[in-house]
């Protein structure tokens, strides 16, 4: 069994600790959180404690709390020779500020807490100074995934760019054709098929290959059209968008 | 069974006539091309034309040309009493140039030759001049498809861009994330589970609620990070969507 000491209260906090309290190679043996009120619906479940001076023994302990207040909490633990890792996806590993052996565990996904995640397959990111920690690590990771990867924290910084423009940017194009049909009285819904046809024509193509549309044929009628019925700021967003299709194709066939 | 002749030898033509073929309530009388080969590969399945004086009688003759050849097309047929349709999201139905009845049958899907299409959930946009014309319209659709919409053309064309925006301007996001990985040695894959559940999400929460990331919190710290790690058109189209996003908070909440 590893012995896990959660810190924090959020969203990670939350998903981490349900599938741990199901999870049999693992042993929550506590969480801790500045305020109670977060993490006191596990009270039943393990040991929860706001006092950094009263945590217990473990194999890891996992930081869960935002990218600023890494550090401050981080030089407040005083758990040398154990094994301390944060979860984030773009503080670097030396921003842990501890006498402790230092690991990332980030779990590339997006959570809200009224959603379920299914762990199976998340992507789990994990890199640690000293490589017995990364053995750790990776034996926590396959408890709750298949999919393990070793990241640095260079390589980390830019898959969380990445993740933005796949996730929130993709998310607001989401936004930006429903606002489109919202405005003509389309319901939104007409286009859930090809959002979702979109997203898995990419398991098997390169979305270098999967692209289409006027702007990849540089079709000017249709993106005159286009822009015509479109409000300024959407326009904005069309013509730049329309350009790096249009400049990705006309450079690189 | 309503008789149908297809009219193209492009994606949808290819796509609409596979789906006719076993469809036991349309029978495709007839494909025509102007040239033979791309529509050759019928010619055991039904009969194949290449001059419009040989057109056979039907029910229905669904023009699959693209957007620029309708009117030319259309111009040349004498089907007067006939409904001829064409498949086109941006063209309107006035623009079919004919003596015949006119509406559109509109699918909302990307159609690439090689990937098989699921038809059983596609949204159909339908649109005709008389209202006989359209329940025979909604009549082939149910057959392909249980997602029926009654779309004019001024919603069509709003639909169209809205797409754009859904479909390919998200998969270029795709591709600028999978650029960002190679130049970093980072598997793409690591990026699917999330690209999954982006689009999954707003099959139950609007993308306005789905939003997260740092543009919606303005996170400057991690934009600022970000923004230092991308190449110049990278981080122009970070930049513009970084701010329409904030703005879309700023100015909604």
């Amino acid at each position: 069994m590893i012995k896990v000491v959660i810190l924090g209260g959020g969203n990670v906090s939350y998903h981490l600790t349900t599938h741990f309290l199901e999870n049999t190679q693992v042993e929550l043996v506590q969480i801790f959180n500045r305020t109670i009120d977060k993490i006191l619906k596990f009270k039943d479940k393990t040991s929860i404690t706001t006092n950094l001076n009263e945590l217990k023994e473990a194999d890891i302990y996992i930081i869960t709390v935002s990218d600023d207040a890494i550090a401050t909490l981080s030089s407040e633990l005083n758990l040398k020779n154990k094994l301390v890792v944060h979860t984030s996806g773009s503080v670097s590993l030396e921003q842990l500020k501890s006498n402790a052996n230092k690991g990332v565990f980030y779990l590339l996904q997006s959570f809200s807490k009224d959603t379920e995640v299914d762990f199976s397959n998340i992507p789990i990111c994990i890199e640690a100074e000293r490589n017995e920690d990364l053995l750790i690590l990776e034996k926590l990771g396959r408890s709750l995934s298949e999919n393990i990867y070793f990241i640095d924290s260079s390589q980390r910084q830019k898959l969380h760019v990445a993740a933005v423009f796949v996730n929130n940017f993709v998310n607001h194009l989401y936004y930006l054709g429903n606002d489109i049909c919202e405005e003509n009285n389309i319901p939104f819904e007409i286009l859930q098929p090809l959002i979702a046809e979109t997203a898995k024509k990419i398991t098997n193509l390169l979305p270098f290959e999967a692209q289409t549309g006027p702007a990849k044929r540089m079709d000017t009628k249709t993106i005159k059209k286009h822009k015509a019925m479109l409000t300024k700021s959407q326009e904005e967003i069309y013509t730049l968008l329309t350009n790096s299709i249009y400049k990705t194709y006309g450079e690189k066939l």
